[in-house]
């Protein structure tokens, strides 16, 4: 029962501490999450993939229901000039668009865009729906497909095409779009860390790094294995900027038409990207119990002799009847091969079961994250194994935040913050809060400004020494 | 308590009997289940609509998932270049393709299509995929949106953009991917009865009728109040026309490089206007209990009376404990006015609730099915309620199948034929298998061929006079 025959699979990914792009690459290929699609900038997301996905969805529905909100389904295809309406968005989305020009044969009198993102054709439906503030709040999301043109492609990461969630909302006062946009980015927060075990640190982007069209921009970062940032979700408070720029308007109570508040909010298939970034290691993937397509592999030792399969067998059902998502590899691939290939693919608990283990009434239990195996007795099984998904789930997000918390350091000077970044750390420094020195920090750190820290820690702005705005996380970042 | 109060939104709907098409649009507009978008052709549908999406889409995709399939996710994007290679596919999708020429502020070198259908970019990923046997059968459906440019909307019918399912699978030979086409087709079928409640006809379709680039195409064919047909679902056996085209191969067990053999299936959100045409009546939705995004309102009498609205959210949690969907409308609408609203909006119970009913500790319930009220009981309510809703469910099938068999009508000469479909029937024919005859009773009767029946059971072709091949059910169709 050793773990280190047949390690083929192991020895084709990439080392992840000197080579941490393409240990990504190989990971996400070799355990089949995704493929690359024919045309450049695209992936395909394939089942193993797909279901990691279909969990995050699951687990996002419920709370955006549990606040309110309802699904609906918008149109793919925006006319061009509805981009125009709203002078920062169109700047900012026009660039990565993809225009269809041709239909049914016959040129186009407008060209259409595919939704880089739902503002403005869900801006131009709510003038439509929304009469009278009896008709606010107007709380839905929409689960989309949305393209944004890359020539590269880094899968999760970087595509052209992605898979989305896109919250908007309309509110008949400020706070109550503030209170929305700050409750959605909560959601978020405790999603990421309850479900993906990834802990994030949220705070209000800079103008530079905010949502082209939003008066603020609140995001969620996380920290990969190799010290960069990804933003992991954002959460966009748009103030009356596309209620004026598509007459979204209502009678108030006091007879009186008023703009509205508006909200946006989204999560992508990017957090795919983060949980592996984040959890991965030597072998593979580590995925966290809440979201794994399989939260517990059963392998059969000797499977040749008499009562093991079926043993198994019954295991996996009395699992499964707890609510386990369980898999029996009763394939013909050796032991040593099958702990591998489970290893890679993430699996959080594997169950060893041979003629020795029935005997003495036990089962041998591998915890991906950590490592170790012990042995467990069969009785109790359901009991014994849902505990332990729930500390994987627990000590994953512990281990997760301790890793993160010793790699946040402080900066005075652009030296010091250029070593932290080096070193793979998130550096806090102060920030004079004017465009100029954050560019300077991007220009000579290759780190930008994630978001900014709840508190003003530092006295002096990092780069010009003026008195500090606000103390920002600097990192690099996907 | 009387239901006639307050009818104006009744009367805003057009006549069913008289001015069916009119009826449809009323009703998917005004109870907020779609809208039309701001591009000719495209729709938005609207949470009342994708809550019915929704429910459709947790029955299907267990089912799915029953018989083996996973979920994945292909792109948006096909180049052109894929439609050539199976030249009757081209042929049948050309022409409603919708083109991206332009991305990211540059000419495409080779224009994209916007998937009308995946057949072509899986069977790409499938030929890099499929090694071995041992990698099949190959088990993969996606939900996603797809374009087939259209002109004119008729929302959940006709779009130019839908959302739905396709599966696409591999396998060894030519009798698993028959036995898969028929398995799914099955499957349709079930889920059509049990959760639409709409009896389906099931049957191939003729050449002409075929999908673009099958060998077989398998539809199911549901009747609308109207007696015309609706497609409601297809399964394809696609032979090895699309496995030659992209050289989905394997290594068989006797050494030897073979073809797959292919298929595809799917459903879509026109399966909404289907159960919208095949139960509404006058007064509106009557959405079968599965489905429903309600299933209970609760309407409280006399709701300033003491103890009323209390006692409406405790029977709401009450049935929401047993699993219950329910909406608790305690807005400031009048009873009648609300009952008129849930009753368009095809609620398949209400319950009404007021002092007098509390006192003599009963509930009014109103089935939307058959528009019958009676008392019950409050104690027991759950189960009052849920046995209710079964009925209901069983019921709506059963006076569909009906309705229908009433229309199903014989035919030996196309006169009587033309005279069948004109009486709003489903019309039996015998047909000699020619194009000419099939071409001829569509020039003369505008009805198409819409399945072989299972069994020849008329003797000559209702248009030539020949012997007859297949007993074919004629209809006009959506």
């Amino acid at each position: 029962m050793s773990n280190n025959d047949n390690r083929n699979f192991v020895e084709q990914i990439a080392d992840i501490n000197t080579n941490f792009a393409q240990w990504y690459t190989d990971v996400v290929v070799k355990t089949q999450l995704v493929d690359y699609g024919p045309v450049k900038g695209t992936m395909v997301i394939r089942p193993y993939g797909y279901a990691i996905w279909e969990n995050i969805q699951r687990e996002l529905d419920k709370r955006f229901k549990a606040t309110g909100h309802q699904n609906a389904y918008f149109p793919l295809l925006i006319p061009m000039s509805f981009f125009t309406k709203e002078a920062e968005h169109v700047e900012g989305f026009a660039p990565e668009v993809a225009v269809v020009t041709h239909a049914g044969g016959e040129e186009l009198a407008e060209p259409l865009a595919i939704r880089p993102t739902s503002e403005t054709i869900i801006g131009n439906m709510y003038s439509k729906w929304l009469q009278s503030y009896r008709d606010l709040p107007i709380l839905i999301n929409q689960w989309a497909n949305v393209m944004r043109w890359e020539k590269t492609t880094r899968p999760f990461l970087r595509t052209s095409e992605f898979l989305w969630q896109e919250g908007h909302t309309c509110h008949a006062t400020e706070e109550e779009a503030m209170e929305e946009t700050m409750k959605m980015l909560g959601v978020y927060k405790e999603f990421a860390e309850n479900c993906l075990a990834i802990p994030v640190i949220c705070g209000r982007k800079t103008e530079k790094e905010k949502f082209a069209g939003a008066v603020a921009t609140f995001g969620m970062e996380a920290m990969m294995k190799d010290g960069k940032s990804l933003q992991a979700g954002t959460s966009h408070y748009l103030g009356q900027n596309f209620s004026k720029a598509f007459e979204i308007k209502f009678l108030d109570k006091d007879g009186v038409q008023k703009y509205a508040y508006t909200t946006s909010w989204g999560v992508s298939t990017r957090l795919i990207g983060a949980l592996i970034m984040a959890h991965g290691d030597q072998r593979g993937l580590v995925i966290p119990p809440v979201v794994a397509p399989v939260q517990v592999v059963i392998i059969p030792i000797a499977a040749k002799k008499a009562g093991v399969v079926e043993a198994c067998n019954l295991l996996k059902e009395r699992l499964e009847s707890a609510g386990i998502r369980v898999k029996l590899d009763d394939s013909d691939n050796s032991p040593g091969w099958k702990f591998n290939e489970w290893e890679m693919r993430g699996v959080p608990v594997r169950i060893e079961l041979g003629p020795r283990d029935l005997e003495g009434g036990k089962m041998a239990v591998f915890r991906r994250d950590t490592c170790a195996k012990d042995f467990y007795p069969l009785e109790g099984a359901e009991q014994t194994v849902q505990a332990l998904i729930e500390t994987i789930q627990k000590d994953m997000l512990e281990s997760a935040r301790v890793r993160r918390d010793e790699r946040i350091v402080d900066a005075d000077t652009l030296e010091e913050l250029l070593k932290g970044v080096d070193g793979g750390n998130f550096v806090k420094a102060g920030w004079c809060g004017c465009r100029e020195c954050e560019d300077e920090v991007k220009a000579k750190t290759a780190a930008t400004a994630r978001v900014c820290d709840s508190q003003n820690t530092h006295a002096k702005c990092v780069v010009c020494g003026k008195p500090s705005k606000h103390t920002v996380i600097f990192a690099r970042a996907y």
